[in-house]
């Protein structure tokens, strides 16, 4: 089996062991009432439209994508090759009342792909569907088998890391924007996924989170291989040091990735950490030192290329005054990725500068 | 089942959730020829005595525990409950030369308890065996189900971490002497086990480094509950933050155990971490100042209460002299547990300080 080559995000080469899928998608999107539980839909939409064909939903579903509704029969036809679950539930659960929905993709010969804590072969009717048919059930957060212990060996190639003030802020759009950016300018990059929607985007990567701790670091080591000297891996960050629950993750992740460069995420106006009311968001100069510092360890030339600011709160003109204030103070590039402009045009740069 | 209560250890309460194994035991030596691959089997002798009844091995093993060797028919007959494999070799694997020995335990109605990575039931053999005589094969590495995501919320009662400046210097066996002077003391201390050999000598604990990443602080955090406010639970460290492999392990620990207090363990004389020659080990004021910054985001109180010396390779004099030496420079005191005397007893009270 081959993926289609994305070629808004370019993942590939010796990574690509990790997990390969195959696309293009239809996305499902459950019975979904609220665009926030459809976070992977979009997210695909976004940044893997190439490997989109359509959507797909149950009755009582009430947002869109903005792709045409398709069934999975008519998806087919248009050369889907799996059905992806778009949603992003609490508990990251497998509805039962989906469960018709999925078993009709797999009659119309797509396979199903999903990022859920649940695996799609715990529902028995949904197993022995596929198994009648001959079709794959996907779970993107299953790790691979057989993940070395990390050898802490320096390898090839350049790398990048995104890393946050917290979780969901934008660690994974600003590493997409990033590599994109990078191959506008001629250079070779890829993007490297770290969580269900970016491998889902990039069509492989390594699910960090379900990764057993004594194996983290080594996860992120094969997400990264050795690569030629001028090659750039931009990669996905994921939660934070500063995070009570998720620190050892990002810890692995950073000390596995080596990176060259770091680029901070943060939310500003962010005081606390989602859902942990009496955790203050850390100071931006703080986690730089933090992370340079811990950083070191596997890789001694570790630098901050600069901030990325999710400002989609904001109106324009306070975005503009924030981002210009935090640079000032901090003497570091400030940009909105999805604002881009000249902002992030220097961010590029910084990250660049040799 | 209940197990044997572990009077030199006391782990017990509600973190016993995680594991409960039945003792005593019967260990096993394999067919091991240096007592370096049995250093399961020399913890438990040392800090368990009361729960193993004696040894027993392959021919051709050539190491012993000093304990009488038993037949398992013999050891089931003196009380046993379990053979433990007492064996730590390099992969953790189960030798198919071992299984006859097994099987033998199993009829003669041990239940088989093991650390190892492999596990016991991947033995064909060995599960049809188990199954047809109903007893249990019980590995120790395998973390319960439904391990919470941590919360960061601060716990009632007094936490001890041993953490260290690399892997096997001696943080367990720290833990250990300190929760045993603890109760010396008149005071109310459990040991918290977070490895195969001191889960086995609790007779109960979390395997900290096979648990998911996503879930390692959440673990810590169920290992030591809630609890009166003048208890302390001394918490077996794991890994070290400086490690390129296991900082994860190490941090999620950290994290979730909140120490109100940590010992640094060192062995003076190790000039890189084992295995890993390009890595030095830190220096102790930098190790500290590092745990201290990670340790106090979710315990602003923490502290270090002094540093543990693993002496065991210099003469009595020279060990004295480099505890002084590192004693002075560091302001804090500096014992060798397993040396004991006044050094250790000021390690005690300078952890006891309020």
């Amino acid at each position: 089996m081959s993926a289609v080559r994305n070629p808004n995000v370019r993942s590939g080469g010796p990574a690509a062991l990790a997990l390969s899928l195959p696309s293009p998608y239809l996305l499902f999107l459950g019975d979904v009432t609220e665009a926030g539980y459809a976070k992977t839909a979009f997210g695909l939409r976004d940044w893997a439209p190439e490997s989109c064909v359509g959507e797909f939903a149950c009755a009582g579903a009430a947002v869109t994508t903005g792709l045409p509704f398709l069934s999975p029969r008519e998806a087919a036809a248009r050369g889907a090759r799996a059905l992806v679950i778009g949603v992003a539930n609490t508990g990251g659960v497998i509805k039962p009342e989906w469960v018709p929905s999925l078993i009709e993709s797999l009659e119309a010969g797509l396979d199903i792909v999903s990022g859920m804590h649940a695996r799609l072969g715990e529902l028995p009717q949904l197993r022995a569907a596929a198994e009648r048919l001959g079709r794959r059930l996907i779970d993107v957060r299953q790790p691979p088998a057989d993940i070395p212990v990390a050898t802490g060996r320096k390898r090839s190639g350049k790398r990048l890391l995104t890393v946050g003030t917290d979780c969901a802020l934008g660690k994974k759009y600003t590493a997409l924007a990033l590599a994109k950016a990078f191959r506008r300018r001629g250079l070779d990059a890829d993007f490297r996924a770290t969580g269900q929607t970016g491998i889902m985007i990039a069509g492989g990567g390594m699910p960090m989170d379900a990764v057993v701790s004594d194996f983290e670091a080594g996860a992120a080591e094969i997400l990264s291989p050795d690569a030629a000297p001028d090659h750039w891996d931009v990669i996905e960050g994921q939660g934070s040091v500063f995070h009570p629950a998720y620190a050892a993750v990002s810890l692995g992740l950073l000390h596995g990735s080596q990176p060259d460069v770091i680029v901070l995420c943060h939310e500003p106006g962010r005081r606390h950490l989602l859902g942990y009311p009496d955790y203050p968001t850390p100071q931006l100069q703080e986690a730089i030192a933090v992370h340079l510092k811990l950083g070191s360890l596997t890789n001694r030339a570790i630098r901050c290329g600069g901030v990325s600011f999710n400002t989609g709160a904001l109106a324009p003109e306070d975005a503009e005054s924030v981002m210009r204030k935090a640079s000032q103070a901090l003497g570091l590039p400030v940009a909105d990725p999805l604002r881009g402009g000249a902002d992030f045009e220097r961010l590029v740069e910084s990250c660049l500068a040799p």
